[in-house]
């Protein structure tokens, strides 16, 4: 990571919020920004000469999950998990290439199996395999693995118990709704002191519950009282990881702002509920970060059309939550849900190349920036969201977010104006993550989980 | 209502904890008890000669839900709200008379259809019919109606929808999981007093979820936040109604506590987790009343046996929790959720005649008593948990729960001695309601929930 | 029964495939057609003035099961036979009324619960209680009750063992699936000739089987062997009973035609593979009787846009076989699977006073008759197949069928001509029965399955 | 394969039915025996020392499934398929290679993923990989897949329905229930000419249904007309390979024998009807070979304990059915269902290391050959049906079944004496496959299904 690389003669967006500039030279020298506007350029460094192009920091996608969740909790996600089980970073790095190779230079992932996400982010950021820098919460405090109640627990009436146990037991890691919402609070703490001491980088907790699979949306449970709630946030300061909150309802969202977590995920998921505008104008007091979850009109309307479960999530007074969150000039921050889908998965829904789906990894970034240009954020302000907002919600900043000195040479170039049209994020010319040149061509690596399953002799 | 009873040479149990006295004469006029040692009995009075029987108040049960609760979790409650609907106060009845013949003569419904259950009770107050004296609760509030996740959701993929929805409407009444769940606290306060304004005898509130019979009993989510509990409770005791909690772990058990409600209904149900010594102290501390649905060492050997779904609940750290509330000296109330079983589903069961079943009325408070017996209760206790306790957990001292001066000629007379054997409770020679001898053998007048189906020609 | 009746003025189409005829005047004593052309009219006779109407024979109907069996394969179904058990024959009763006032004078039951459709059957013929003439097949032999994969197997998740085996039983009558499939063919014989001894007027056997609610239409098994059916013939025809065939394959209705049925239920559901024009052949030379249940194009569409299960059974090579069975001049006879849909299950569908539906008893020979017309038939054959044809494919020629001197006085006279638009049929003045008027605005005379359930107190 | 083999000094049970013969010598050259009493032994040969061992013919199976078919009607079957899948004939392999360190060196596979298993069974006999010699029938015509109603037809609501339909058309291979059941027999025709131009091994017709995962066994269908097993047994014999029918009724069985089928695969599975005395005699007459699948006595009693759904296939009427056969001398064949079933499946059933288990292949021959024994087997017979009868019923005398002069050298060598207890064949000292001495400690040599499931990170 010694190599010196210059990029040269772009338009700077450098995701500070401030206009773009012309001409600016970045200079990266082991690893990290050392000019963002360099007179000269040291003799032997690799030049990128982004003349007519576009120059931005690395986009840092603030909630995926790598392993697709989303799938999980419909069809498909048994066979996905049959199939990788023993293998499942594999697919972890295979979707990390993915998100890399699409620009996506960081990747904060949200919900996974704890064990093999804390590995491919280590392997990853030793440099042992490509792909996106990994931050990973592991599992969502509260909530059980794929074959229970929070994803897909008819799954049980077909696969062996034995099977269910151990990835639920995989997934869950000590912390699921079966080990922890029949405790009192008190009993908690040190499971979650135990938990965070595996070395999670975000303390999430369902303080809503996560029972849609089995229950549909019509309602919502809390999974612990406040009293708990604390307990745990102590534990997550005292850790000094960012808190994250999993709210589906006005009540968990007042909650999760009162008591301080540091980002709430898809905070305008709110039932069919408004938000208060009380509790917004106590978001922006608190400084709280706000994850989103947009799904664009086009696919918002495929949804509708095909009466799809998550109907109701992308539409009706989610889509007023937006706007709202959007015109108060909320901390708005990048976050899509999506992952690495099985092909066999997409086949069923026709999404093969489908750019409104929100939860194909890789692209999910531009239906989302569609989605939130299309409820009211400006072009510049969703570069921002997809850049900055959500380093700084992560506590961050120190590395990664901007086109600054210091932080990590994370550089997205593009060959058309993003400023003009938001899908030129789909453009990408030169993907640099650490002052590396990523081999995009190469990525991902030896895709298992996006590819056709091999076929037997038929 | 007019006539005037007396009961005499009887052995006195009344209810107060006072051991038994002999040769009592208890005179009943115009419904109220006039005298418990009258020295003369007035000429043309009706004297029921209680010479070597017991007499006692008639049995205070605490919680029961007149249409079978316990069967709709399970199989067989579709049928029994198919075959029943527009019928159901005439189940209600059937149940409410049964409940009479056995000696209940107060019953506390605590979950039933609000509408059909208040027109039964109007109709037994004003005496259209005969029955157990009723006071409800209607529906819990934060939980849906049969159809639901709470009971049977999966029923929906073989009923019709008009049909499912008419009757998930007609138990959850506007104030159930999906009607509220996903509300802020305060747009719950105008709901609620909407509810109470419809006449209900108590407020309960689903403090835990009830997601059991769709979930499982392994995670325990809570209903409501304590903000919107607060605004629940304020109203409760502006309508001036006693307020109950539905609790199903140590962290709702602890917030109903600290909240203050006046009852907590099956308190020791805390999943496999014992209640906090702290939690018990304040239990009894701030006088709070504890229901405890327990079931006896036979029927919870079948329960074990059969790998029925309720054995945790009647077994395991439950019964250490019932053990300790006792030794604590908590104020323990008969409760049983039993109700009008349908004849198919105790055919199904084995269940006729079984009389360890805890959730058969009539037989119900029988097996209670046994039950609590077990766990360290003494006989005379079991009785006044079975009398003055209910009375006074839900604020009616003044008119029944004793055989004191100026209250209701409720009373229970038996042909053996209950202090020796709890099952004595099965030999009733007489039961007065409110000074009216109760013609126990035409009891139920019209059954049709507790016989055979009548048949089609075959 | 012993007024007499002139209907006269009208225009006669007389069932027997005739043209119209003009100012036919009707004699009906005692109850049975004396004349068709009475040059005089009797004194003291009743006279129904036709002038400007047109008289037909009353509709025969050959295939509908009273109880709705379409509805029992879908939703709905369980919460029908809860509500209705023990009263069964009340809605048998209801439906045949229903029939008669659209007049269907005489309608063949071919599958439906033994004992009540036998019980009613006798009731109407005793004169005990107006409705359509009943004749009623019990069972189809070899298929379950409601409550098996014949139907609803999926329902006994949620309803009591004990009610589905006693409904299952009230059904299946010893003749099921359970009861036949897994006998050598001599053991068959003596459970038939028992079957039949109880009187039913037709033997219906499942040539094919009837898992099409659980496994989906996609394939076609054979319930007995040709030997078990050549048993199974031999007793039916010993007793004197039609015979008649469920199909549902081109190798069971080739089994069906070679072993001389006399009547194939739905001879066109043949999966979706065309009828082999040998078998049509086959069918004419033999004077095989086809029941044909046709969806007109405006349902069919619909059932396409829905997606309805049933969608197959009306449309693709369905439309063909019709056709060409219309072409080749098969005997057809109406047939529609119609019965007395609940109201709930009616509301779900959309379908009140929907008269495309093809199940809707009362309006379902008139979206036949369309259906029919839309395939190739001409107005007049219509007529035929609704009259005469199904009287002679159940051997009933000499009571019914056509306005013939000496048949039962069954007529219909309709106020608009139905050879210029079939849906004449529903332009309904009078109907007559063996004779007697039909008090048409008093039927159903206790709608109990056709109407709103009587509500709760809410 | 020119090495040469002498087998000395042990007492020879050669599979003809002779009893046991002393110091027999075998010689086997270029993988044929070529002498059985060989009074000088070769110089240079392999010579495998016999003294105080039994020598036999190889075991031949005549009914195993290599990938598990048993599970795929259960539990487990959906995560071994979507694990394996591309790899399938890594576990064919995994599974003959496990029988044949058994000392099963040739199986007859009579159901399985087509493709696959004739790749694996033409990988070992051209020696690429070693395991028993495989004769396979590929799909049991008329039976769907995996994913269809004749296996596990649930799992599609929790699959990719692009998955499901992969594995149900690799598995069904054209031949399926879906693809035939519709037709008329003569279109069955080129269909079943062109399945057997694919090269399987033998013609397995399901003349009864497959129904049962879904259903229960409480109902037996046909799935063809006789007609239509007609032609298809012309093209099976032109094809010169043998007939096989699956049935399970009475009415199959006697059609099967009628129709002169080779072999019966599990012949006793009649329901719970006896067999009739006149089939069993046209069984014998017409040579007819009986595959029966056996469970020992232990394990019956384990399945009626839990409730297994095939309790009542290996009991009830079955044992009479079996012990009928062996009375009368029918031609029994070895044949056990057995295959190689998933680690965590044995787990759930806590079926490792039970040798009762009739499913487990490696030892399903023993089990076997405990249950015929307690239904009137003698020892030497049970071995002639696992070595001479499976040979003669499909046609393969000539090369395997007996240790005779011509034969491939399939040789078994015990350590203690299968005629005084046969569970002596698990005491196995060498495996001999086609003059070749097995290295048993080496096989399976890369095990994937039988072992545990490489973890995770955790």
């Amino acid at each position: 990571m010694t190599a010196t690389i210059a990029i040269t003669n772009g338009t700077l967006i450098d995701g500070t919020g401030s206009g773009p500039r012309l001409n600016g030279t970045i200079l990266i020298e082991n690893g990290r920004i050392t000019s963002v506007d360099a007179a000269e350029i040291p003799a032997g460094v690799q030049v990128i000469d982004a003349e007519g192009q576009w120059v931005l920091p690395g986009i840092v996608n603030g909630n995926i999950h790598l392993l697709d969740g989303i799938m999980m909790m419909g069809v498909g996600g048994v066979e996905y998990l049959a199939r990788y089980e023993g293998n499942l970073t594999s697919v972890i790095e295979e979707a990390a290439q993915i998100a890399l190779a699409a620009g996506q230079t960081t990747v904060f992932d949200t919900w996974n199996a704890t064990g093999p996400v804390l590995a491919s982010r280590d392997r990853i950021a030793s440099g042992e395999v490509p792909g996106a820098r990994i931050f990973a919460a592991g599992n969502i405090v509260g909530m059980g693995g794929p074959f229970s109640a929070d994803f897909n627990l008819r799954a049980r009436q077909v696969i062996s118990t034995t099977f269910a146990n151990r990835l639920d037991e995989l997934f869950s890691t000590g912390v699921g709704a079966e080990d922890l919402s029949m405790l009192a609070a008190e009993d908690i703490r040190p499971i979650i002191r135990n938990y965070l001491a595996r070395g999670v980088d975000m303390l999430k907790i369902a303080v809503s519950d996560h029972l849609l699979p089995t229950l549909g949306a019509t309602r919502g449970y809390l999974t612990f009282s406040e009293r708990a709630l604390k307990v745990m946030l102590e534990e997550g300061r005292a850790a000094g990881v960012p808190t994250l909150a999993h709210i589906q309802s006005v009540e968990a969202l007042e909650i999760s702002v009162e008591l301080g977590f540091d980002v709430i995920i898809h905070s305008t998921l709110t039932g069919q509920v408004a938000i208060p505008q009380a509790t917004i104008d106590k978001i922006l007091e608190k400084g709280i970060y706000c994850g989103v979850q947009s799904v664009n009109a086009a696919y918002q309307s495929l949804l509708e059309q095909i009466q799809h479960p998550f109907t109701l999530y992308g539409g009706g007074v989610h889509i007023e939550n937006e706007q709202r969150l959007i015109a108060a000039g909320a901390s708005i921050m990048l976050g899509t849900d999506a992952g690495c889908t099985s092909h066999d998965v997409l086949t069923d829904q026709h999404g093969h190349g489908d750019l409104n789906r929100p939860w194909t990894l890789g692209t999910d970034h531009v239906a989302w920036g569609q989605a939130l240009i299309e409820k009211g954020m400006s072009h510049l302000q969703v570069i921002e969201s997809s850049t900055r907002i959500p380093a700084e919600a992560y506590g961050k900043s120190a590395d990664i977010g901007t086109l600054e000195v210091g932080k990590f040479g994370d550089v997205l170039v593009l060959g058309s104006d993003p400023l003009d049209d938001i899908t030129a994020l789909l453009d990408v010319t030169t993907v640099v993550k650490a002052g590396e040149v990523v081999d995009r061509a190469a990525l991902p690596l030896q895709p298992l989980a996006s590819v056709p399953i091999p076929g037997d002799p038929s």
